[in-house]
């Protein structure tokens, strides 16, 4: 599993929330709190917004603990939105292209979780993925399919319907396919402006996302990065969250699907 | 041969100057604009000054043209003063701690140029460099350790006499193995304000250095990264450009290393 | 463009074709014979043929010239049939699953030249491919592409006349997206056994082709290594070389492809 | 702390050893069998001998279990004689040249441990090796200084006794440097025929060491890749594993190390 942090708030040095010494991403990384918890070692990705509307991105292969370029970066950038993940491989390889986050123009994605059997599903997968977008696709993972099919469903307009909907053509595929494995799925968007970040699963395992508000700064986390007492608030198995401008709310992913059902 | 860039002036995004899809540094590193140039593909890094005093720092061992790291990097990063550099390695290895920029605390240094015989002089040149400066030294090229031994005789306090000094001492190392090759050194400072750049040789070659002035903003390169009639003045050999607040000169290295020696 | 090599004959020890200081692969690499070549350096790779069936295989992001590891493998390893491969990236992305050779099972297959176009065609193209072929696909360039395509046309049993089928469908495509610009093909292929080399073009272009023998070795190169006197034969255009034990043929390509158009 | 593993006896191929899926030192790597072990992600490293005299060497900067070139030469190469090495920074950074095994001539080094307060003495522990073998320095490890010191020392011609010296003078500058600090040292050193290991500290907290003989194959590990009681045994503090052709044994470090006081 992938850990993941998300800050949309007053501008902030990168380095406070991605590299400090302790409590911070590539801190996790390499010591995880929780036993359960694995290395994060198979690559990283920042991604930031500054003075233009596309995302600064900067993806490494190795791991964030080691790298030098990522310390002097997160000291120099400040942003008011930016997202970093570290990655815990599922399967495909190691490179560039299958770090996160994703840019797409303004957009920017990340995620953390697994599509069960996505071998016998990658195909088809990326065949609903149009042309235009799918010429964009230059890894192989999942996440960057789902991303991907995602923007073509309308996720920078609705971005919790069009999740719901993308989810949705996923189980298909994989009822099609008979696969028995789950679809577990967290994930952060970001137009650059609002956030959003989902959590679902198709049993009752999505992995963990949480929130924290402070002074109107907003942290989401894959695994709080310090105390658990200290404010973090859990995103419901289900869920949505929304950050827009001066309001973060819940919004319940399960009813969007289900409207779709119907 | 190495070839860098050193600009100070009203902030501007680095991409401008150094991955532009023509008249870049980048540019060039690949595709030679004079026959006699070749292949900068060992390695690069660029060095920033934004909003700490201390710079950003970049550096990779695969070629410019092909980072997108670095593109991202540089159409995001503003900068009143910045350095890139692309490097052709002179024999030692391709490793991040062998590109330049080399910073030490809120200072930057490049170079292009060699010390000849350099294999026989090293050690004693690395004897030189005071213990708590040696401890800076990451790589393994002559560049970081005239650097290094600049800093000990004062690069920060006086630039162009302590550039003089070091060149004397390298000259003298030299002279004591009895080598014959030359020492010819063309190279950038700055101390995140002001700006140096030089260019001696123990013979009549030095690399060439080249400035332009525009609107108030300085631009020093180690070949044009243009057409040469497009207002760019050589640094004459021998000699030293100081770029203050407000003010670009043009002092006399030979002449400092004449006063040493008296 | 890139370069290639491609040794059947008696075991020799790499090094002597790929890393030797000069008429080396590497040696052309960084410093071209002919004006009109440009620079390699956009990854590498060598395949090679050991005690096992399949082949190894170290594929590089870095240029061939500056890396320590190749040297020392070329150094090791010796074989009775090996490839080499440095790249000039026409547009995919520096990555080591889009450097040559590829490899699948006991197959191995290098590519030089270009499709047209082929941001236009690669998705019908990637279609073409069967399902368990195209879960091997990882990266994103069309040489993988038409090597996945070539095997799914029976490649391994009809060399020769699966690849004029694939150049084929490749120029379907092309003429169906009403693309002007010219499909240019030299590339080889082996099953560890027997080698082919094929050089076509749907113009009067095709990149060129050298094959020398000595003393029942065979050599197959991009361009001669060494002077051009030395033996070089070309293989005309529109052909393909087919070494098997014992035996170096030439085959006709276009006649193969009129066969299929029959 | 690291890890790493030698092997002498019947060729055998790498991947037996080093990237097996379980019970392997690259599995070792990533999944740590107990809990008091850390992540070994700070770059890896193999040297093997084949048919020359000088071994191969293939080392690189990202973690062990993603590299798919290791995958590959690890199937490929088969030898009588190799080590392998995972590496856990202790401060230094992840280089090639930081990675072991280090190699000189027909020599290969490795090493598990650590020099307290190594940046007090580095730079007098480098002046204790002579220039020949300081040009041979490219990396910053204490690791790479304590090889080429004992080299320096004797170490092909009298490979216990020599490292007994060069311990006691790292010892020697400790004590000078006034360091509290432990010196822990585990290393493994072959000519491409014999092989020794080293397991010594200077209080009572060597790294571990194990070794184990299967029909005249040796194996040398610095913690078992299978289960404990799988005929590990393990080389006692203080002493060093001698391996030649048909016999191995212990001999006394600190006994060498006492004679040398005398």
């Amino acid at each position: 599993m992938c850990r993941f942090l998300a800050y949309k708030g007053e501008p902030i040095f990168l380095d406070e929330l991605v590299c400090a010494p302790a409590h911070s991403l590539v801190h996790q990384s390499l010591h995880a709190i929780e036993a359960k918890t694995e290395t994060n070692g198979d690559g990283f990705g920042i991604g930031w917004y500054g003075e233009r509307s596309e995302p600064g991105i900067y993806r490494e292969v190795r791991p964030a603990w080691s790298d030098e370029n990522l310390r002097s970066l997160c000291e120099q950038v400040r942003s008011k939105l930016f997202f970093a993940h570290v990655r815990a491989s599922t399967g495909t390889s190691t490179t560039r292209a299958n770090c996160h986050p994703f840019a797409h123009g303004r957009y920017l994605f990340m995620h953390n979780g697994q599509i069960g059997g996505y071998g016998r599903i990658k195909r088809r997968l990326e065949g609903l993925i149009p042309d235009e977008l799918y010429d964009r696709r230059l890894g192989t993972t999942d996440s960057e399919a789902i991303f991907l099919l995602a923007l073509a469903n309308g996720l920078p307009e609705e971005p919790v319907v069009a999740m719901a909907r993308t989810l949705k053509q996923v189980r298909g595929l994989m009822n099609d396919a008979g696969i028995d494995e789950a679809l577990r799925f967290t994930a952060a968007f970001t137009d650059g402006e609002n956030l959003w970040a989902y959590r679902w699963a198709c049993d009752a395992k999505p992995p963990t996302l949480y929130f924290r508000e402070l002074d109107g700064n907003l942290l989401v986390v894959s695994e709080p990065i310090d105390d658990k007492t200290r404010g973090w608030r859990e995103v419901p198995k289900g869920c949505s969250l929304v950050a827009r401008a001066g309001s973060v709310t819940v919004e319940c992913l399960n009813q969007a699907m289900g409207r779709l059902a119907a």
